[in-house]
């Protein structure tokens, strides 16, 4: 038993516990292979005193989208996985996309993967968009996304060119069902919102503020409400990803009472910004541009304290930060929105980065930075939503999310107390971006330290990003779990045996 | 003040109240021209003597097909006019029907009406059944609809050849609440009903009791959420026909409790009747095909009570027949269902008949046939649901639905007490149909006389149906009424001034 | 048919329809004898026209303190009943109160009846308030209340010298049940206020103000959810008298669902005041007492919404006054909250008046004010909760709250169209009181006439109260209706026949 | 890093996860010092090989009679914790109990531990019944308790001897509030129950069934209710002991949603046995009293539904045995409830025994003994049901409850698969009672090892139970936390800043 590292004198917080101080980590070949009161050293044992610092699991950003087509000036893997780094998030799992055009998925999968290799800076997976769900997808190629370790799809009920019908949403359920895939879903009704773009361009309502309105807060419940219905009829898990709206919430806390395999995501931006962000500077009304993204930024602080009950509460499965990069002060970024001088807010790449600010932003709000009184979750929570749960809901339990022997040793040190104090500023971060949405946030910490499997890679006090471009693995993943008090992933829904009929 | 009939010792029911004993309807011209204590008679004024009865506005029932295309083995106007008198209703709301392929709605509304005169033995109007709302259907035709009286449309969210996608609902809505025009929505969802029909073909489960598992409640659940959602928005009246699931009906009360403009209908089969039924007989299971209609029949007995609570809690605005006729042992009705002698309940003709029934049945289960204790409403709601809210919904307010003077005498003498007791049954049925789906059903009274414009068309003691072919007469409808405790049909809802934006 | 009145030209508002132009009400020997079209004049017959103005049922305010021990500076039954006519009110129900030694009812009731002997301006019922339910009382006395036509007591579940256990709670329900009498039930926590009372006293924070947060919601919302469930276990109807709080509504309208007898009753300070106002002048909190009453007035104008809704969407049953009224400036009114110089909110006699002003605050919400869009409720529902619900639920069916024949020939006619606005003050009222607490609210209406029995005895344009004291006759009331879809008073509740085991 | 103790080859399974296979469990001096994935051996080290099987921690049973006054037939400490030995539960928290007359906590604590000194099989902590909150007691008492480690108080709402009033409860919850102590509350209305027993007994149905009829499911919704409102405004935990209701675990669950400080307790009893049981034998009804228990065991398979629902989707906080036995066969246990012959349910003593049934009860529906689609909850539901909640909630954090480094090496091992299956008889078990409701029902597995400190107390394949008398030691707990996603016991409520003016 002789360590290469031993992580000492921290406060170790897994996803239901903190556990006794004077718990080490011992740290062997990147895998932590044992938790103990008083490790035994070896001669060649590095000693890391944590000082006094909780310490949690290495992030997992589980919505990221990094070398996307459709925002050629946004992150590539290169910087948006350094970016995760210093952020405290030694796991991504990013989106290889279907076009509609696209007959097959195996050349998207293979051609996503060959812009990662060698570019990472932390772990990665890959989720597969399906965008055509053919015959011929869904009979051969889902079960060999899964022999990929591509384990887990996404589809939209949006987007004229990306949208999945619901009847193809069920032939996706059912296939996932079968194979153990989780589904993610961006659930916002296609039809209401363009309605609603339609009208509001020909009224000649077309600044981005406008994109607000054109995506109510309806739109995003009505097409929750109906993804649960479907997940329920095919009895298989979903995960609906950046909601914003608190009825939809409810509707999942609904769900989920009755034990349907429901999950749902949420984003820093819908619980620290509101819509008057999109609304730009007094005499630039086009810079909102820089907050647009879907479902948008809400309107009032009303509709930020039920989501932050959802934070609390449990019914929030992952917090991700939908990573989704476009430069604004570019002709082929946010700019695209201004059409000969006029502002069009339908034509503004939608998404905001967010990678490196997720972990810092929701572990501000934690006992670790506020009075019990005033925190708005527990440190316990703040592990569930940025590790634990996306590592079972995606199929890396047992390597990553965890602090426990046989777990990678992915790891974030925190500052201890006030020391780590920050405010958040674009010339700080280490994205290739021109602008931070969260500038001037202040949070209550930041990593001092993020571990991958065993190695230091960033060092707020030493260096800052110390780990290697191309470190990062590709993760081939497995069977997801059903993350909530049921086990299993093939729960029984209301219509017991009658699927046996036609299924 | 010479009345032509003076209507005697009955007991008044009205949508509010039971007047006081003595109270009398005094007749002028076909319409009440007074009520009173003890009305003065003229020379010629004929006294009709209700006995001790119980008198109710003549029924309404807002949704009959007659004379249908697609399925000609049914009723047409004489015979479905004919029945509805007998069964204690003076007006029915029948469906001119668009095809997929219809350019206009003009001719669909002039044929359909051509077919109806000089037939009815009721007075009569029509809905337009919409399945292509063209731009130019809705920015010319609607208007010219509301000017022929024709000021409700309807239109379905499922099956293959009639659906309207969520976008063309928005249109319709829109249209509607410009024009005051009310919108019924056959709610289910298509894309998971189409799911499971071919499912269950695929795996041979082709026998009429297959149609209940191929459209299970989830799919009304699901659909009546969306069609709220999409009134919602668009703030515009709702009408959801034929609700059998007690999950949609709590999603209408919650609506009704916000304010929003949404009404619901059930059918006496959803009340009455279990899936059981479509079974059929033991040594012939096709014969369930005569109960087979969409939304199918539901499972238990606890679904039963939801819809009475419905009933009673004043959360459905009207009690229809949806009267849909198709012969049973006819090779164009139910037997399209037996393709080369094998069963096929996709193939079967949807609905069932039940015009005659409709008031009967719902009378049978108040406090007049019942103890108070037992009875499942009280007469005033049965004169809401049968009548007066339609008459308010539909344009009919100041005419049909009430017992007050200016509306048109058409009324309905109940038996006293329990004289009145029957037994459905074929035989005794004046559609032109080989069955009744609540044959040997008991119902505690059974119209005595049905009155039309002060002239009795139904005497079950003296002749039957003594009214003549022809004397109903086309109703020109006007702008609906929203039937809720709110005003208008145009009330407010959540978005506030935001739709100025885009509408 | 010779009629001594006709009303013509007016358009009459009923619980249910507002009935076609042309209609005229006959009114003989104080009778309503007909409602007709043109009804046939005698030579003697007066000819009232009520030049295209609304006519509404006479308004019931089925909740007056009038002539209270307790009160002594309020109103008696002559200034009260004054008050009330001016107002368009025709009948009140007031108290009738058991003090806690009070060994026997009927000295209680027979004395309180000889105060309002030939004092009121308008006829006039009697609940009894218990707050010592004695077997004896229950025994036999209960009957002979009934017997009396005293078929409704209230119950207090807080204020130490008043309130009942629950157990005596059920006594109470139980009797009622078994006789056919409505209990009403002051519902909030009396151990929630006792205890915070106790520390705001301790601390020192005994302005009028701190009413508000001896009272909170909290204490109302409990205190309601008790009531429903001992009325569900008793299957007995209850109404919750003026209730402010909006989660407290909502429980009453799930338990409406589910067909419980439960009623539901609001009070006009509730809707259209804030507990701002209890704050009192700058330089003179105390002024504040003015507008102390229990439960007190709520914080924010959302609260007031969720209010507005139970008005519109049905759940409340009755709109009452709570009139109690304490003048202001006189040593045994609201000063009493003034103990040597120091202000005690715990001393200040509780209620405000508002009989005078109850109805045309209502009045003017409906569409007759306000434009469609913006009209809280329908013209109908304001007949109901002010009028018709109340006789219904209280016994005087068929006698008070409709316009139709046999009934008394109460009305209130308001003025056409904006003539009617007013602005209120304490100077127009006729109270005796030197205070209103809606000094200054603009009304878009105000009753024109007041009739009581085919007497004009209000008439704004024509001298104000021109009726005579005395003229208001004690109304023998009989049992009440359950004011919902179901009929009966007698329900069913889930228990099912397990009640029979016990009782 | 000497371990006395590994124990190797089993899965561990925590609150949050399985831990990957091939770890180790080190243990030195009673408490686990290391997990790890190959721990060295010293000498010394005794391996204890776990072959396959789970490994959980050790049972808490935070809801245990023993050795009370008021059942003097049933165990006392030797008894009842040689059962929970024998069962796998290695802590248990009983009640020290005020009687009503008595002035001091303290001697009431002290000798009730004086019974427990040297007697006990496991650890063991004690909650203290408070019948009666005087001034004293709150002001000076409860602070004593906590220094006592006697940090959580139980008080009952139901029972004429023992209930605490709304007010008393007010009290305690702030005092509790201010110490860091939980608040256990039997929910149940003593009003209603009161009233239903005297109403069975004066008609004569005193049979052991009726106990079912005269606890009614509202009595415990509507007291459920209560108790949360209360904890709202105190702003103070609780936990509402021994749910067995569907509508009162709803509360519950809404309460969590809003994230009151609101906690659940379910025993196996409600979730395994229906009412049914208390209808004893056909020829001796009397028996049923062996399944008499307050809340009684409930009707219907659809109650059991609902409970298990709660089980799985995390309302439910603990799942205790509420082991409260009397014996069956003898004149001072349930046979009081035969008064000269006749049956009385009204006498009999309430309760049952449990302790050792507990968790090989619930071990049995997890995915560990059950398909995946067939499992109730998973293994780490499990784990939070029977250890890890209760130490959280109860103050024993960082000591019992988890399997970590620095926690007591409280453990059970179970049988590897269906070696452990057993069925549930008399005859096996440790209690000193003459029966088990639980009698024949079949369990899927049964602890093979209980290992308390380190040390093995119960063997089931040798010897059975192998610790000794005394072994267990008192645990001096400390503050409770709040078992949620919030942190904190002081959250706060809905009336934010209020409370400083009266608190």
């Amino acid at each position: 038993m002789a360590f290469d590292t031993i992580l000492t004198n921290g406060l170790i917080v897994t996803a239901s516990d903190i556990l006794p101080s004077g718990t080490e980590i011992g740290i062997t070949a990147g895998v932590i292979t044992a938790l103990g009161l008083a490790l035994p050293h070896g001669p060649s044992t590095k000693i890391l005193d944590a000082r006094g610092a909780y310490i949690t699991p290495g992030g997992i950003d589980s919505h990221v989208h990094l070398a996307q087509k459709n925002s050629p000036t946004g992150d590539g893997w290169e910087s948006g996985t350094r970016s995760a780094a210093a952020g405290g998030t030694t796991t991504v799992i990013a989106f290889a996309s279907q076009e509609r055009g696209d007959e097959s998925l195996v050349p998207v999968v293979e051609e996503y993967l060959k812009l990662a290799d060698g570019q990472s800076y932390v772990d990665y997976g890959v989720h597969c968009i399906v965008t055509n769900p053919t015959a011929k997808i869904l009979d051969s190629e889902f079960a060999w996304l899964f022999e990929q370790g591509v384990t887990s799809v996404k589809l939209y009920m949006t987007y004229e060119h990306m949208r999945v019908p619901d009847r193809g949403v069920l032939e996706i359920l059912f296939k996932c069902r079968e194979l153990g895939m989780t589904t993610m879903i961006h659930a916002e009704s296609h039809d209401m919102i363009s309605f609603i773009i339609e009208g509001l361009e020909r009224k000649g309502n077309t600044e981005p503020y406008f994109h607000a309105l054109a995506r109510p807060r309806i739109a995003e419940d009505e097409a929750s409400y109906r993804a649960i219905s479907l997940a329920e009829l095919a009895d298989a898990p979903i995960l609906i990803v950046h909601m914003s709206s608190e009825v939809a919430v409810n509707h999942v806390r609904e769900a989920q009472g009755r034990l349907l395999p429901v999950h749902a995501e949420t984003c820093p931006h819908y619980l620290f910004l509101l819509s008057e962000e999109i609304k730009g500077k007094e005499h630039d009304h086009f810079s909102g541009a820089k907050h647009v993204c879907s479902p948008p930024l809400r309107h009032r602080m009303e509709d930020l304290e039920g989501l932050w009950r959802g934070v609390a509460n449990g019914t929030f499965t992952t917090w991700s930060s939908d990573h989704a990069p476009s430069k604004y002060d570019h002709p082929g970024g946010k700019k695209l929105g201004l059409v000969d001088g006029i502002p069009r807010f339908s034509k503004i790449p939608n998404g905001l980065p967010g990678v490196e600010t997720r972990m810092a932003l929701l572990f501000g709000q934690t006992e670790a930075c506020l009075p019990a009184s005033e925190a708005k979750l527990s440190l316990s929570r703040f592990v569930q939503l940025t590790a634990s749960n996306a590592a079972k809901l995606y199929g890396l339990s047992g390597r990553k999310g965890s602090i426990a022997p046989g777990f990678d040793a992915d790891l974030v040190v925190w500052y201890p107390g006030v020391e780590g104090k920050r405010v958040i500023e674009q010339g700080k971060m280490h994205h290739d971006m021109d602008y931070t949405p969260f500038e001037g946030v202040e949070v209550g910490n930041w990593p001092r330290w993020t571990m991958l499997r065993g190695e230091i890679v960033w060092s707020d006090d030493e260096g800052g990003v110390v780990g290697k471009k191309g470190i990062g693995e590709f993760l081939k993943r497995g069977r997801g779990e059903v993350v909530m008090g049921r086990t299993g992933n093939v729960p029984r829904g209301m219509l017991g045996d009658e699927r046996e009929y036609w299924r």
